[in-house]
Parts: C-alpha cells; sequence; structure tokens
C-alpha cells in the first residue's frame, strides 16, 4: 500500500473487541498492527485474524509487543483490561508523543461487571489524557461496540459509535475509523464526556442480561443536517 | 377514572420535559397533576396541557404546588433545574415514604450545558435514594428524551428510556410509564447506573449542535428475547 493512512496500533489486540476493530480495518486497507505485552500471543492473533479477513492486496496485520507497536503507528489504540491499562499506558508513553490514542478500555469492577464503576478522574479517559498531558491527544471511542459483530465480516455492526475528545480534529479522524470499521461515529464532546462510553457499557451487559440480548449496543436517533 | 392505575404527580411540570410527560401520561388515561412551587403557575401549565392533549372522558391534568402533588400522588416524578433539585426534593420528602419517585432532573451545569457534570455522589438520582433512604424506591428514567417530541402528539417519540433503579418492580412500574408515553423502557441496571442517563444529556445537547439535530436520542438496538 502507498496512501496517507495512517498505520494503527491496537493494543490489546488479541482481546474480542480489539482483535474486532483490527479485522475491520485491515478490511479497509489499513496496515494494522496488534500489540501484546506477549509478542508471540500478539503474532498469533495477527495471524488468525489475516486468515480470516480477506485483506485487499498488500495489506497485512502484524503482531508485535506493545511499546514496538505503539512506536511503529500513527494512532494507538488501548483495549486493555481496566486492571493492566495503567502499566500498560505507561509502557508506552514514550512512543505516545505528537500522536492520538484512542482510548477503548473499559473500567469494569468483576464480578459485577454490569455495574457502573468510575475511576476518580471520572473516566479512564479523561485519566490518561491528565497522565499524558497534551503532548498525546487522547479520544474516546468504541467502548459500546459488540465485539461478536465486528468479527461478523457478512454484516455491518448494528450500532453507532460516540467519539470524546478535547480536540476536534482528532475526533474527525476517530470518526473516520469508526466509519472505516461500518460504523457512523458522532462527535460526542470534550474528554470530560467519555465518562457516557465507559458507563454505558455495564449498562449495555446489564440489557444483554436482563432483555435476552446477544451484544445490544446504540444509535443515535435524529435528523442529522451535517455530518 | 375508576382503575387501579396509580395517580402521577410531575414536579417542574412546567417546563419542558415535565409538561411533555404529563401531557403523555394524561392522554394515556392517567391521572396527573402537575406541580410547581408555585400554585398558580401549575394551573395554568394544566390548563394549557389540558387543552392540546384531547384527554379521554374523565381524565384531567390538575395543577398543584409541590408539596400537596406529590401528597395527592402514588408515583411522584422530579424534573426540575439542578439549582433547585435540593430545596424541592426536601420540600416534598414528607411525602414520599412508600412511593417511587422518578428522577428526571439532569445535573446540567449553565453556561456549559454540553459538558457532562456530576454531583460528587455519582448521579442526582444517587444521591437522592441515599439522602430519602430505603422508604422511597428511586427510579431514575427520562432524561434523554427531546421534550418537544412528547409535545407533539401527532408522532411515537423517536427514541427509548433507559430505566435504572435498585427495586426492580420499580423500575417495571416506570417501564410501564414509558411505554404509555409511546417509548420502550430497557431495564438499565441499579441506581449506580442512573449515571449513564444523566450524563448522556449532555452529550445529545453536543451532538444537536455540532450534528444539526433537533432532539437527538438513543435507541437500543439488538434482538431482545424478554420484554
Amino acid at each position: 500500500m502507498s496512501d496517507d493512512r495512517p498505520i494503527l496500533a491496537v493494543l490489546g489486540g488479541t482481546g474480542a473487541l480489539g482483535a474486532g476493530l483490527a479485522l475491520r480495518w485491515a478490511r479497509a486497507g489499513y496496515r494494522v498492527i496488534i500489540g501484546s505485552r506477549d509478542r508471540a500471543r500478539a503474532e498469533d492473533a495477527a495471524a488468525a485474524a489475516a486468515m480470516v479477513a480477506e485483506l485487499p492486496p498488500g495489506v497485512r496485520i502484524e503482531g508485535m509487543d506493545n511499546p514496538v507497536a505503539a512506536a511503529t503507528a500513527d494512532i494507538v489504540v488501548l483495549s486493555v483490561p481496566f486492571a493492566s491499562h495503567d502499566a500498560i499506558l505507561d509502557s508506552v508513553r514514550d512512543a505516545l508523543s505528537g500522536k492520538i490514542l484512542i482510548e477503548v478500555t473499559v473500567p469494569l469492577a468483576p464480578p459485577k461487571v454490569s455495574r457502573v464503576h468510575l475511576p476518580p478522574e471520572g473516566s479512564v479517559a479523561k485519566a490518561a489524557q491528565i497522565r499524558l498531558g497534551d503532548a498525546v491527544r487522547v479520544v474516546a471511542a468504541f467502548h459500546n461496540v459488540a465485539a461478536a459483530h465486528l468479527r461478523d465480516l457478512s454484516h455491518t455492526p448494528d450500532c453507532d459509535a460516540l467519539v470524546f475528545g478535547d480536540d476536534r480534529a482528532a475526533r474527525e479522524a476517530v470518526i473516520a475509523l469508526a466509519a472505516a470499521a461500518g460504523m457512523k461515529g458522532w462527535h460526542g464532546g470534550p474528554i470530560d464526556n467519555a465518562v457516557v462510553g465507559e458507563a454505558l457499557t455495564p449498562v449495555l451487559i446489564h440489557i444483554n442480561k436482563r432483555h435476552g440480548i446477544d451484544g445490544a449496543g446504540i444509535r443515535i436517533t435524529g435528523e442529522a443536517t451535517k455530518p
């Protein structure tokens, strides 16, 4: 590929949601790197994804350890268990300067995964923005996408993506990535609003259980007059 | 009317959202009281609502001051500006014992109404449940319903209602009220999850502004196998 599309690293791309996003973006022609603390696991996940994705010619999914993946990419996606979030973020922070960090991490508190649980800063994404400072543009998105829908390439995900972040151009870049993965992305406002994305996931887990849905999502209703 | 439907009081029913809910419920055959700190304003709002609602025979909308409205009703709805919430709640708390309190209040912080702002307890509804104790079953709902849609009786509101509360039977009662107002209601989990309803409103305000929508809402996607 020789285009100006950003190289994407999905840290935690061995998990269901991260792998699903990696799959969709590679299929749309992006160069995608799956990152993991364990390079061998990252390579296995990349090989598994490449097998199902029917990639366009010249496109590849690679596996690397997290710091190398973050250093190689233009945009870094963090989709990791809450318990290991801070350690993984610290392990890559030197590689993030000047880049967009997409926070997909949900602050679940097992075993009560259908009860909202938030960090003192309000959200994981807000805490990351504080931790990283102005050199990194943190955007929160994709928390409410059911992984099962991303992996099933035969259909378009039946949900929208809420996109939060203080930098509008960074939000636009992530809205473009939402579209590449088959979803309508919405400007949800500043990083202070990321609490909505992170808190919605336990609510959707509750709805799945209580209403017997396999992968509930949300859509925004109303007639949009601007994209 | 002689049926076993609860009598509803909408405190803050002079505001757009409260008035819209009162209108829909009266039209569905419920006896509805609009409450206000100012009884004359409550009566005016009730008269205005009764004029547009084409009420079923025998159904009426009345106006009362808040404490009398709360004492008369079986279910009390609180839809008031955040700044006056605590004072109004205290003015009716003696009348709430044994009842369901539906919290619709959104903790907006003008002038930044498209930025999420939450109280230290996590949400207004959670704070109310703590303040009132076990004798009152607090349910949070209807924060994300655009008032304009409720008032336009010629169409069904294009949005769902997320319903939060620690008591399942109380949530069921509110889901029935959502249906009466033309909306699908979803069990969103315990009162700890009410943060989602309250934080979504500033996000929807942001989406309205940024994407040029008149009254954005949300819908839950996925095939529900249980009501």
